[in-house]
């Protein structure tokens, strides 16, 4: 038997029944249809609030698009946070069909086409610039885009966030300017037509270490200062970055968001003046839904093959790339999976569940202590609010996209 | 440097330019845009040529449409092979868009949901059962869907294909009823209302080693003829899967396919009695039209970062997530790449290709020996014509999907 990941503590049972955002699974998969992405807005907000009761107060909220771009989330997200993070022109155009004003926006990402960042610089979104060459592309489409472009740099800086997920800095990169190089560019930003905003530092996703976070935090900040001393500029803004992860796998502990929060008001008292001005912020994609969202998908058959148990469901890798293992991993785990119909039932078998993809590589769960599940059973795959139904390879093999939902017991 | 994996031999070039279907690269980049996949029509009929010409000419080739559905390729090849295997009623939809027969197709994949069954009773589809179960659903819903059931047995075999990419058979499985409990439920459909169709047993997919798949079909031969036997069944087809790879990785040769197909013709020969009028299939995707296709990005910006070399171009993971390691690979390789537009000009640099989406996973090639490239060129990743645009997260980052075209030297 292999060992599931760790439901997030805020899920709860009535009976058999999971609850989402104070419905049974079973009513909002008989109303809504399976496979299906529930994401519940209560654990958004409850995540929000932790994070502004344990982060100093000056420091900024951004979401990051990316995780999750579905629209009613990002409208319920557009009340919670100070901003928004965008990778793409497309993620662009996604907010600003919610109503989000894409002022409140930052957008990174390497290889910006000339018309993204003209469709940028429109919409008074900061450009977090990846390279020189990126900023002299901006600067020559401003004028064109009839405002005043507003930009920062991506620094790429010479450590990385320790026991991170994926490392987006440190070494050579395609993200960002080595920090050696920026103080020429941020002198040249802060003298060009454009409006500087600071520096934007990614060290790296999916840390759980909270002393990994805080001396990427720490690093970060003096990292910051000294660019901007070195260049000789003011420091209007600085984006800290995200890198706090969620717990997926057997074994993994939350981040104590308590140390961070804590180690970061001390930091903030210590700022050189360079930094007592500047909106600092802290840019969260899964951190914020990724627990709040729950993957529901039937089971269409229980099959023996030599003794191994599978359930065999309407879902799969085709909304679920992450839960099945193809997706920045190299070793395969389970995620936090249950059937979410016989909750109060005990372990009674190990099986493995699997999608209705003709691959073997389609796979939620391997060999899962799990209580008796029959044909007709409802699977929930948990942590899937982030990195799920976008990052998943949708069209494959036909059977299309799952339905999204936003759970509200507040509304 | 790290080594690109062999360009198809087909491929040719006219000075710098790489020729698709008698075009350079770039006239079709300019004409439709990057990212674009293009898809040789004269490079698909070449490799069903050859298979003809290889293959005994009893063996009917089927094309497996989840390698790549899009639909002008898929009229392509309704001329060109002998029916169509599908793995949904999405893929069901998708060949009869085309105006293809749906009764030249074989429907395989676990999880069937019983709307997809009765859909492909319906229109005449030969239904390719996962399990006993699954049959005993066919057979129910076969009244509603107002025709007779066409039900195959798809077997588990208990072996699998040696140094296959991917093992889909052998121990326990999601695929297959286990080869030992087959004859009860094969003479249980032939003694029903169904119409008998014999069996599928698919023991693996992208093989390079003829001596594996020659003894994969020996072994599936001898495997149907007894399973039949012990039924006391006439076998009227017998779909004996595919298997056939094509080289991605430096290294990997080409799968030699006059070997396969003289070994097959001996084992023809000498066929047990019950198999003498079976229809007898192979059922490719990727071999028909994997090398086929190539990939067209074009490079947003040279970046150099610590003395390494970046070719950041609008194209990724999105489109390419096999390329960039992330499909059931567990060390990332190179595939095979070049400089679209600078193919005499030799090697200057290692460089890596990335794409244009904010995560580290993002690689289309690693350190690869590549001429110099600048901002503007256009870079070709090849053996894209299966497992690419649909078999990657296109959603991802907002910036959409690639367009696709087929281009005919011939029309």
């Amino acid at each position: 038997m292999k060992p599931l990941g760790p439901i997030p503590p805020h899920f709860a049972s009535a009976g058999n029944d999971l609850l989402i955002g104070g419905r049974t699974a079973q009513s909002l998969a008989e109303a809504h249809g399976t496979p299906l992405f529930v994401y519940d807005a209560g654990a958004v907000r409850a995540r929000v609030a932790a994070l502004r009761a344990a982060l100093p107060a000056r420091i900024r909220l951004h979401y990051a698009v990316k995780a999750n771009p579905f629209g009613p989330l990002l409208a319920l997200l557009d009340g919670l946070v100070d901003g928004f993070d965008i990778a793409s022109a497309g993620e662009l155009a996604i907010i600003a069909a919610q109503g989000i004003d894409p002022a409140r926006a930052g957008f990174a990402g390497p290889g910006k086409r000339d018309s993204e960042l003209a469709a940028a610089i429109a919409a008074g979104v900061t450009l977090h610039c990846e390279s020189a060459r990126e900023v002299e592309r901006a600067l020559a489409v401003a004028p064109s885009a009839g405002k005043r472009a507003r930009l920062a740099i991506r620094v790429n800086p010479d450590f990385d966030l320790r026991g991170s997920g994926m490392k987006m800095g440190g070494g050579a990169r395609q993200f960002g300017l080595d920090a050696e190089r920026v103080p020429e560019l941020a002198r040249h930003i802060a003298h060009s037509e454009a409006e500087w905003r600071g520096f934007h530092i990614f060290a790296g996703s999916q840390a759980l270490d909270a002393d990994a976070v805080i001396a990427t935090q720490a690093a970060t900040l003096e990292l910051a200062a000294r660019l901007a001393g070195e260049a000789g500029v003011d420091l209007p803004a600085l984006n800290l970055g995200g890198g706090f992860g969620i717990p997926y796998f057997p074994g993994d502990m939350p981040l104590d968001l308590a140390k961070v929060g804590a180690a970061l008001a001390e930091r903030l008292a210590d700022l050189p003046p360079v930094m007592a001005q500047t909106a600092l912020t802290v840019e969260l994609g899964r951190y914020l839904v990724g627990e709040a969202g729950v993957y529901l998908t039937r089971v269409i058959e229980r099959k023996e093959s030599r003794g191994e148990v599978f359930l065999v469901t309407d879902g799969g890798m085709h909304h679920q790339l992450a839960a099945s293992g193809n997706f920045g991993t190299v070793v395969r785990r389970n995620y936090p999976l249950a059937i979410a119909d016989r909750m109060a039932e005990p372990v009674a078998e190990a099986a493995s569940v699997v999608g209705c993809l003709c691959t073997p590589l389609d796979r939620l769960a391997e060999k899962a202590g799990l209580p008796r599940a029959d044909e007709g059973d409802l699977v929930a795959v948990f942590c899937a609010g982030a990195y799920g139904a976008t990052a998943s390879p949708s069209a494959f093999l036909g059977h299309g996209p799952a339905t999204e939902i936003l759970v509200d017991s507040n509304a």
